[in-house]
């Protein structure tokens, strides 16, 4: 039988893309079921794993189907789907095959030297690594090329065509309408959040989270939820899109809000079509920045919300008598959205949050560059945080080496976060406005009319086009950091009284 | 930096075992945690990784690496890996590439056509595939070649060396001896067996077995134990060797026996040099028949025995006051050792069982040497049964359709199960001659000894030897039947008063 070359790059697609997913799966099970002594040689399988789904993608025979095929009578979302991999073609093809293994030795082992260095709060076990890594990543600047900045280059790699330009854009606002209003904030008297370090029984806790998780629309029959050290998401395929949760019995927070962020990006990844087009570009993620702008608009935008406490708020009290019988809806509400200078970047809230990314972006630049050096890192990074939230880190535990992403290469990353909460933002405010009645079901615990909107509108479209271009289709503009500020002012104005 | 030939063939060959290991990742995952849309795709990926490995084995490079490295100044152990790398390669270079994807094909989504059909008691809903497997079974025979029967050349993929000629001679012996022995025994009167069959809590159940796989010397650093649908053993590595468990609440055999057969697998692995010979032949078990010699062993002879009921009864007994509360030892003892022809042959006692085992030994033979036909297997099957075992199946999915194997192509794999009981029988003989105290050591529960000699006669030579070889080393002979049915002679005379 004669298959058309289309049908032979899809072929070639999937190969790559059932090699990348059994690394998922096995990176997955690292976190979840591996016993200790697994960890030997999980990190080389992985690496394995992943230089061949490299080396399949890049081959010549990639680069010939997509040519040829490209000639073929096509449909619309064919033609995408080759113009997308040859775009990603042409990109990976540039990294030489030396570099990539360089790379996979590096970064194979990065979380054992990060783990290590964090658990015993000493940034020199990290720090030659992570030169490495650098230099690395520098390397990788020059090999895909860049206009302007280096880092440029880097940050592509998790949302095309962002800049340094773009993000101190950004930040500029964020520095004259964001910090000014949280200094506004931090100045007013704190709400009750004793009630938050309660008991909270880690089953009862999964309960409720369940229960809400399933409301969204996550599908666990294509899905599952297990216990893990890190809450993530991964996707092993059309069909089995995972999450992990974790929980402290005596922090409300840390459960529910990370397992429902999760689910959001659940979501997004279970409403991609993706069983249409496995391995290819319409059935992927448009950018890691607008898969941060899913989970976030599920677990700020919507669960953080007062409409949403409002509604469900005697629920989990009843869950939770002896722990919360004595707090109000609105006391909870507030509770869950206090604004208060903290260390770790996973816990802090909506406002101080972005203070959080834009030192590690400054960071990152500045190692790109070249104006700083590893070394510096963490003087560099108490100093910020100093200056920017008013607080000192006692160790680097707390501090620079809080996060994973350095020791897996991911520089360039950490912007899309911010990105991400701007970007829900500003999908909310056009939701809210095509649902009218979005607040009422945000309240009675429905919501399928969101989550139908989120498909219809974002993940319906793959990788057709890109952040701007979607958001321009349902927002009639770009991106627009006022959409964020205007939520902010309405939701911290009301609860601090500003 | 340059590395020897030996070298680069070692990575060459880890790279192979990376691909397989995640291949068995994905089949555990599939079986344990994977929600059930998964199934859809994780056939597709499991077979992408095995026709990788396959296609990386039989590479041109391997075949370069290793005749380049045989020249090279090597240990024993090195000459070792690669002349028998060098044998495996030779044998599957036989398989055209044509050939290996349409098996890949056929087999992939077995699983599944055979639970449906076991599920529906329907053969026809299975046949189809199954003469598809059928007739790439006979192609496969030519392709590897044989001299007598084409049978040979697919046992010897289970058990190197293996024959029609010599499975006849041994099953002449069977037949001579153990089933006239079995009619003796099923003449004689039933022991008391109902309080097999009370409630046994599912939980304390498995704290027993865990308690006696943890005694046995199993890692569980380096392993761990899951419930899923059927019990095996799987290896991701070195320092990951996983059994799965299933429990019945009122059959209390189904999962203590079971447990201890998986981990008497997993002690093997455990115990082969695979960390330093990983993906190579001395780090890998030497037959699937020796593997099975390893589970038996513990299951039957030590974990069956009177002497470790006798000294581990009383401990069981109080966690279940209720349902063992009236049960003596020597009740208890004679109950797990019940003779009783079946259906199920996976829950056969020791000598039933291998008329199950000849059955099916009768059937593969005749489909593969075409004497008989896919659609007259339901038939011989039953026919089958009556004659050796004295009952017949009411329906298929108690007959032709109970065992999973030939819906991923294992034909010339059932005789492996007879022959690692004779085997097991052959090294407890000689064990017990070289520990004089280990019947006291095994009613103490202490398993030490035991696992010492068996990783230092048998699990520390990985391939380096046959089981002809190995059996010889250890008994001054090769497989003798007489060592079994010495075995059974005693225990099952003691027991039924022959």
């Amino acid at each position: 039988m004669n298959q058309s070359k289309y049908q032979q790059f899809k072929k070639q697609m999937a190969k790559v893309a059932d090699l990348s997913n059994a690394s998922a799966v096995l990176a997955w099970d690292q976190e979840t079921y591996m016993p200790k002594k697994g960890g030997d040689f999980r990190a080389q399988q992985m690496a394995t794993l992943q230089t061949m789904a490299h080396e399949v993608f890049v081959s010549e025979q990639t680069g010939q189907l997509i040519q040829e095929a490209l000639k073929e009578d096509l449909t619309e979302l064919e033609r995408i789907n080759l113009l997308l991999a040859q775009k990603d073609y042409v990109k990976k093809k540039k990294y030489p095959a030396a570099f990539v293994e360089e790379m996979a030795n590096a970064t194979a082992s990065g979380f054992n030297f990060w783990h290590e260095a964090r658990t015993k709060n000493d940034f020199s076990l990290f720090s030659p690594l992570l030169e490495k890594i650098v230099k690395l990543k520098r390397e990788e600047a020059k090999i895909l090329g860049y206009e302007a900045h280096p880092y440029d280059a880097l940050m592509d790699e998790y949302e095309s065509g962002l800049t340094v330009a773009k993000i101190d854009e950004i930040f500029d606002d964020v520095k004259k309408d964001l910090f000014p209003f949280l200094k506004q904030v931090l100045a007013k008297s704190k709400p009750r959040v004793d009630f938050i370090h309660r008991h909270f029984d880690k089953k009862k806790q999964w309960d409720f989270s369940e229960k809400m998780v399933r409301k969204m629309g996550y599908d666990f029959e294509g899905g599952r939820a297990d216990f893990a050290p890190h809450p993530f998401c991964t996707t092993f395929g059309p069909g089995d899109v995972r999450i992990t949760i974790r929980a402290s019995e005596n922090y409300y927070n840390e459960m529910f809000f990370a397992a429902i962020h999760e689910a959001g990006h659940g979501l997004y990844e279970q409403g991609l079509p993706m069983k249409e087009h496995y391995g290819l570009p319409m059935g992927s993620a448009l950018s890691m920045a607008f898969h941060e702008s899913q989970s976030r608009l599920w677990e700020n935008n919507i669960f953080r919300s007062k409409a949403f406490w409002m509604g469900s708020f005697p629920m989990l009290q009843k869950d939770f008598p002896e722990s919360l019988g004595d707090v109000s809806t609105e006391e909870f509400y507030k509770g869950v959205n206090l604004v208060e200078p903290s260390f770790i970047r996973v816990e802090a809230d909506e406002l101080t949050y972005h203070a959080h990314i834009y030192i590690r972006y400054l960071i990152e630049k500045s190692l790109i560059e070249g104006s700083i050096e590893v070394k510096d890192v963490p003087k560099i990074w108490n100093e910020k945080y100093e200056e920017y939230l008013g607080i000192r880190p006692a160790n680097d535990a707390e501090g620079c080496l809080q996060d994973v992403h350095w020791s897996f290469g991911g520089i360039g990353y950490f912007p899309t976060y911010s990105l991400g909460s701007f970007y829900a933002a500003q999908l909310m405010a056009v939701m809210k406005k095509s649902i009218p009645t979005l607040e009422e079901e945000i309240h009675s615990g429905n919501f399928e009319k969101a989550l139908k909107w989120l498909r219809e509108n974002i993940h319906v479209h793959g990788r057709k086009f890109n952040s701007e271009e979607i958001l321009t289709m349902v927002s009639g503009s770009g991106l627009k950091f006022s959409y964020f500020m205007d939520y902010a002012r309405k939701k911290y104005g009301e609860i601090y009284g500003i």
